[in-house]
C-alpha cells in the first residue's frame, strides 16, 4: 500500500495524518507545539511509524510561516524570524527529505488548505480560489491557475485595510503592526477585546456579528477585484459562524455592486463565497493532495522506467527547479 | 524575416507594432477606436501589410475589457458587455485567427503591459509582479508564476476601497458604481473634478499630488498584502507623476509598518515600487510577448519537424488548450 503523510503545522498544535484523500485517511494524529527540536522529532516518529506498515511517496507539510517556500532558495523548508520563541530559522522542509528519503512539499497553511479544498472540498476541480480563515489570526491562501501563489514570499492578505467608523465601532483594532486592518478588526482576539468575552459565548444574533460580516465582506470585496477567483471559500471559528456567512454574502453584493459581471445575482454569490467542505481536515487533506502533485510531477520529469526517487545526495528534491512547477 | 504582430487595444485608439522585441520594433502605427468593424478592418490592413514583407508568427491582442481570456470558452477572443458603443460581443480573436491562420494570444491591456515590462522592461526576468496605470481610469495586471492572472475573468484592481478622510478630501468621487473606489479618487477624471481643472496642468507642488499619494500608497499596500509581488511597476499619466511616485514610494513603507519581510528598507521600496522602462510601448510590446510566448509553447506542443501551424479549421489556437499553458 501506497500514502502520502499531510503534516499541518500550526502555532499550538501540528496535525499529522496519512493516505491519498479523504476517503482514505488515517486519523489525523495530534502533537503539541513546543521547541522545533521535540515537535519535529515528534513528526518524525510518527512518520516512520507509519511508513513501516506503507510505502511511503511523499511528505506535504503546510506550515504557519513566515516561511520560504521557494524551492530554489538557499533556505527553502524554513521558517523565517517569527514572534513564536525558537522557531525563527527552524529547518522543516530538508530535515523530512533527508529523513525520509522523498518528496517534500513545503507551504503555507492557508495555501495547504486551499490546494485540500481545491482538490477534494469546496472548490473542487477550480483552478483558481481562495481560501480564507478567520479565527485568532487571518490567514488568506491563493491558487492560480492551479497552482499556489508565492509571488516574492507569501501573501499576508490579513492585513489589508478595511473602512472602519468609529461612531460604529470605536475598536482600534488589536494588529500590534497595523492597528485596525482587517485582522485587527475581526480575528477573535479582536471580537473578544472588543466585547469583552470571546465570540464562541455570544449568541447569534448579537450586533458584533454584523459588523464583523461589514469588514469581511469588504475584504472579500477585495480579493475578489484583486484576484477574480473563481470561488472563495470562508473558514476557521469566526468565518464560518453560520450569521456571518449570510451577512457577508448579503454585504458583498452591495460592495461589488454589480461591476463583476458574473456576480450579479444573489445566487452567484452563494455560490462564491461559500464555507470548506473538509472541516478541520482541509490542512492534512492539502498537504497530502500538495505531495502527491509533486510527486507526480517528479514522475513525468523521468524517463518512464526510472525508479522512485529516494531523496539520495544528489538529487534532494529542494534542489531540483522541475518539481516546483 | 519572421515576426510577430502587436495589437494594443484602447478605448480611443489602437496601437499596432510588427517585431519581436524593443530592439526590432516597427514604429507603432495608430488608428482610431470607431466602430469595431471599421477598427478592426484597419488592423487587418496593417497585419496584411506587413505579412507581406516578412514572415507573420503571431498575433498579440491586449485589449481593453471587459474580454473573455479563457481559451476554452466558446466566446475567447471577443469583448463582453461594456459601456463602450457598438463593442459589446465585438469579436477579436477569433477573426484575426481566421483572417490570418497563426496562434493569436489575447489579454486585457493591463496584462500585457505586466507581460512587455516582464520580459524587456522594469520586471525584467521576474515571475510574479504588477503593472498599475493609473490614468482615465486604473487598471492592474498581474503576472503569478510567470503566467497572467485570469482567474473567473480577470482582475479590476482599480475598485478596490482605499480610506478616505472627508475632513481632508470631501471629493466624494466619481466612479458610477462604487463612487469613492481607488479608480473614483485618483483617476485622472476624480482630480479634474476635485480641482476644477486637468492634473496635467497643475504644478509639481500642488497638494492634491500628496493626496494621490496617500490613496495609491494604501492600493499598493493592499496588492502587496494580496498577492505579495517582486515588484510593481506604476505607470499612467498620473502614477508616472515623479511628485506622486515619490510620495507613494514613501507612505508606503508606512502602510506596511515593516510587516513584509523584504520591504522594509527605503533602499528596497523603491526598487519595489518603480516606474515602467518601456514608456508607452510597454502594451503593443506586451501584445508581442505574449504572441511569441503562445507560438514556442504552440512549438514545444509538437513534434520537432512539425510545420508551424498555419490555424486551419482544425486546430485554431483557440480550440487547443495546450496552449494556455
Amino acid at each position: 500500500m501506497s500514502m502520502f503523510a499531510g503534516v499541518e503545522m500550526g502555532g499550538t498544535k501540528v496535525m499529522v495524518a496519512f493516505g491519498t484523500g479523504p476517503e482514505d485517511l488515517s486519523a489525523p494524529v495530534r502533537i503539541p507545539t513546543t521547541t522545533p527540536e521535540e515537535t519535529l522529532t515528534n513528526v518524525e516518529r510518527l512518520i516512520a511509524g507509519a511508513a513501516t506498515g506503507a510505502r511511503l511517496l511523499g511528505i506535504g507539510v503546510a506550515t504557519f510561516g513566515p516561511a520560504r517556500l521557494e524551492r530554489t532558495a538557499p533556505d527553502w523548508g524554513t521558517l523565517l524570524p517569527t514572534p513564536k520563541p525558537g522557531w525563527g530559522g527552524a529547518v522543516i522542509g530538508p530535515r523530512l527529505a533527508d529523513a525520509f528519503g522523498v518528496p517534500v512539499a513545503f507551504e503555507t497553511d492557508v495555501n495547504g488548505a486551499a490546494m485540500g479544498e481545491g482538490r477534494w472540498g469546496a472548490a473542487r476541480g477550480l483552478g483558481d480560489h481562495v481560501y480564507v480563515t478567520i479565527g485568532t489570526g487571518v490567514g488568506v491562501g491563493l491558487i492560480v491557475n492551479g497552482a499556489p501563489l508565492h509571488g516574492a514570499l507569501h501573501p499576508e492578505a490579513g492585513h489589508i485595510k478595511v473602512r472602519r467608523d468609529p461612531a460604529r465601532d470605536p475598536f482600534e483594532g488589536c494588529c500590534p503592526f497595523h492597528g485596525d486592518c482587517l485582522e485587527g478588526l475581526v480575528s477573535g482576539p479582536a471580537i473578544a477585546a472588543r466585547v469583552g468575552q470571546p465570540g464562541e459565548t455570544l449568541s447569534a444574533d448579537d450586533p458584533v456579528w454584523d459588523l464583523i460580516a461589514d469588514y469581511l465582506a469588504q475584504a472579500m470585496a477585495t480579493l475578489t477585484f484583486v484576484t477574480a477567483p473563481e470561488r472563495i471559500v470562508i473558514g476557521g471559528g469566526v468565518g464560518s459562524h453560520p450569521a456571518v456567512l449570510l451577512a457577508t454574502q448579503r454585504r458583498l453584493a452591495k460592495e461589488l455592486n454589480g461591476y463583476m459581471p458574473h456576480l450579479t445575482s444573489d445566487e452567484a454569490i452563494q455560490a462564491y463565497l461559500v464555507r470548506p467542505a473538509l472541516g478541520d481536515r482541509s490542512g492534512v487533506l492539502g498537504a497530502i493532495a500538495l505531495a502527491q502533485t509533486l510527486f507526480n510531477s517528479s514522475q513525468t520529469t523521468k524517463a518512464p522506467d526510472a525508479p522512485v526517487s529516494r531523496g539520495t545526495p544528489e538529487e534532494h528534491p529542494h534542489d531540483r527547479r522541475q518539481l516546483d512547477g
